[in-house]
């Protein structure tokens, strides 16, 4: 027996996408801006209550302020969740996170109004600060048993306010966010629709990618010392020119990532600082950062040593002196191979091209990833714009993107 | 019949410099800070002039606000004119133009107390704002007729001070700047002793640089665009790095020199800004600086063409846009051959190790090549350092310079 194929209501996924649209949206940002529990990030999650309550789902809101949709809920069942964010960067797009959210709920209604039996219960959930206000993905480390008493007492946003009086001002306590922790056995399964947020499925015209990893990786600060000498007077012989070591290193990314990394890897140079920074002046220090990303952690040891020797061999070759801080390791994550095959089954079974690949971009997923079988779709962002107004989805590509996250989950779930 | 071998008054040179070196030091910018007009240089030409009429020399003081030291001044004659400047950049060394007036004056006190006899007036001139308070080389300018009206009227500093204000601040009218002009026949030869500002004397243990030619340069602000790109989802494959372009024109600055320029062409990138500049963004624009330096106007202008179209295929390979804004051009100089020779002829006559060899700074010299026969001369700086109080000299080379400045301007004198 093949499993039957349900569809989304697709208008009613679009007009709730719509409606949420204009949640956050901010002439002075150029776009949406739905910073976590700031007053655009509010209004979001009160309009995704209401939402909840109008479809005759429970509403939960954890410990840690994220909120719930469940359905056929008893407490003793394992769920199976999905799930994205609500809250946004400054000057964001209409979808990101909220998409996955909004498709969940859909997903959850449509599995209620079709009354279709149920193994698990189900649950559609919008963590809190993905993007970062408090350090990211507060919520899904709260669910998935990361937070300790030091983190949530110690977080602060840029502006140096507390996470602890953010959630107050919002009424929610922090006291509480040890207690959204999940067990394992609650969960029996995770699956989060994203939209890709790179190019891949845009230029291959794929509407579906199925995500097998997420990208870990390092990122450094480096610093390059030299002499700032005369750019008139000093010989290009007599230099120590820090740039010049920063230009080189950048040139030797492809043959480190050919010789150490996948076809997976990258590595950016996103951010150099000259000084003094006078065009009449060899630079005689640089600062710039290196971030490297692979979905493999073995890869990425192997890319930090032939980084660091590179580093280290053109700092020599030039004359000058190196140091590097490590500012961030992230360990990659790869997704459960069983909710990997589901999606994929369901696709080949849909008749839906997709392609396995790699989230080069951190998500809920990430964390969830620890406690529970987590997976993960993407459909496609045209141009590969994200976090951006510019960002955006072909309306049939997100309708694709609910069809197979409602098949994946209902799969789960019977 | 040789030339008799003159020395200056080597103690009387060093108190003059220990003297002036004490003038507009500054804790706060770790060195000296004598800005054109600005207390500390008020305060060096106050000391300036005090020493003139204590040598007993003429004291003139032009429109441009230079100040001249004259020896037999007549009026008549063409003067042999020597000089350099006594304002300075902030946080600088004691020597830089300093080092050739205090020279200047003390050549002329020597061949006064030697009652040598001339058979042309000298002239020791400290030259108004070199350094660039109001554009630079604002005395020489004016002396060499480069100034206008327009130019005078227009002059600002960084805070937005005119030149006409901060002029009558000081108690000069810049009405008069125009009639500080000389003409060609009011001169017969213009020597200026520096310090070299960069490493090749010091490195080959030579005391005298004989200046053939003083550099001119091209200085272009370049943008490159590409698109600002999530660095963890956007495969290296699928990027328009800014950043990658500009590093890549670095690595290619030594070919372009190597193919199109001479051994004295210098090429540097001194400042480099990226957008948006964060270590998960791919690079979406660059914006640099490119400075180009050279003696020959025609080496220059191949080298322009040959960095335009460096630029023009690395934007083309790497799906870059590009536009770049000339900032400034200056036009190579060269020295009198016939001063050039007369200073060979004195260091071969003194038994003194000298290398002809060209300028790569800006100095007045280039100003008043313009007007009359001019050639310059360089002692060592210790490793190159200058604009910095890290400047330094040994002594035995400043008194070397100075006798090679003394015997110079008493043969083009006599």
């Amino acid at each position: 027996m093949t499993a039957p194929e349900l569809r989304v209501d697709s208008e009613r996924l679009q007009h709730d996408l719509d409606e949420l649209s204009a949640i956050g949206r901010s002439e002075r940002d150029h776009g949406i801006y739905r910073m976590a529990l700031s007053e655009g990030d509010m209004a979001g999650r009160a309009w995704f209550r209401q939402r909840i309550s109008d479809a005759g789902l429970e509403l939960y809101v954890d410990g840690a302020a994220n909120t719930h949709a469940r359905l056929a809920w008893d407490g003793e069942r394992p769920s199976v969740m999905t799930g994205s964010h609500l809250d946004s960067v400054p000057g964001a797009g209409h979808l990101d996170g909220a998409l996955g959210v909004v498709v969940g709920l859909e997903c959850l209604r449509r599995i209620q109004e079709l009354q279709l039996p149920l193994r698990y219960p189900l649950e559609a959930v919008a963590f809190t600060d993905e993007e970062g206000r408090f350090g990211g993905m507060v919520g899904s480390q709260a669910i998935s048993g990361r937070l300790t008493p030091e983190t949530i007492f110690n977080a602060r946003d840029l502006n140096g306010i507390t996470l602890v009086d953010a959630m107050q001002a919002c009424g929610y306590n922090a006291n509480d966010a040890l207690r959204a922790r999940r067990t394992p056995e609650s969960l029996h399964a995770f699956v989060e629709l994203h939209i890709e947020q790179g190019p891949i499925l845009d230029r291959s015209h794929t509407p579906i990618g199925v995500v097998d990893a997420i990208a870990g990786l390092f990122k450094w600060d480096v610093r390059l010392l030299g002499s700032a000498n005369h750019a008139g007077t000093t010989p290009m012989t007599m230099r120590n020119d820090a740039f010049g070591g920063v230009a080189e290193l950048s040139g030797e990314i492809p043959r480190i990532l050919e010789e150490d990394g996948s076809p997976r890897s990258v590595a950016t140079i996103g951010r150099v600082q000259l000084f003094p920074g006078a065009a009449n002046v060899v630079p005689g220090k640089a600062e710039f950062s290196l971030e490297v990303r692979d979905t493999d952690p073995l890869m990425l040891e192997r890319l930090a040593e032939a980084f660091r020797k590179a580093i280290s061999a053109i700092a020599r070759r030039r004359g000058l002196m190196f140091e590097f801080e490590v500012l961030s390791e992230l360990t990659p994550v790869k997704c459960d191979p069983g909710i990997v095959g589901v999606i994929e089954n369901v696709t080949r079974d849909l008749g839906i091209n997709a392609t396995v690949m790699a989230s080069g971009a951190a998500h809920d997923t990430q964390m969830m990833a620890g406690l529970t079988r987590a997976g993960m779709l993407f459909v496609p962002s045209k141009d590969g714009r994200s976090h951006s107004p510019a960002e955006w989805t072909p309306w049939e590509d997100i309708e694709t993107g609910a069809n197979v996250l409602l098949n994946t989950l209902y799969r789960l779930a019977s």
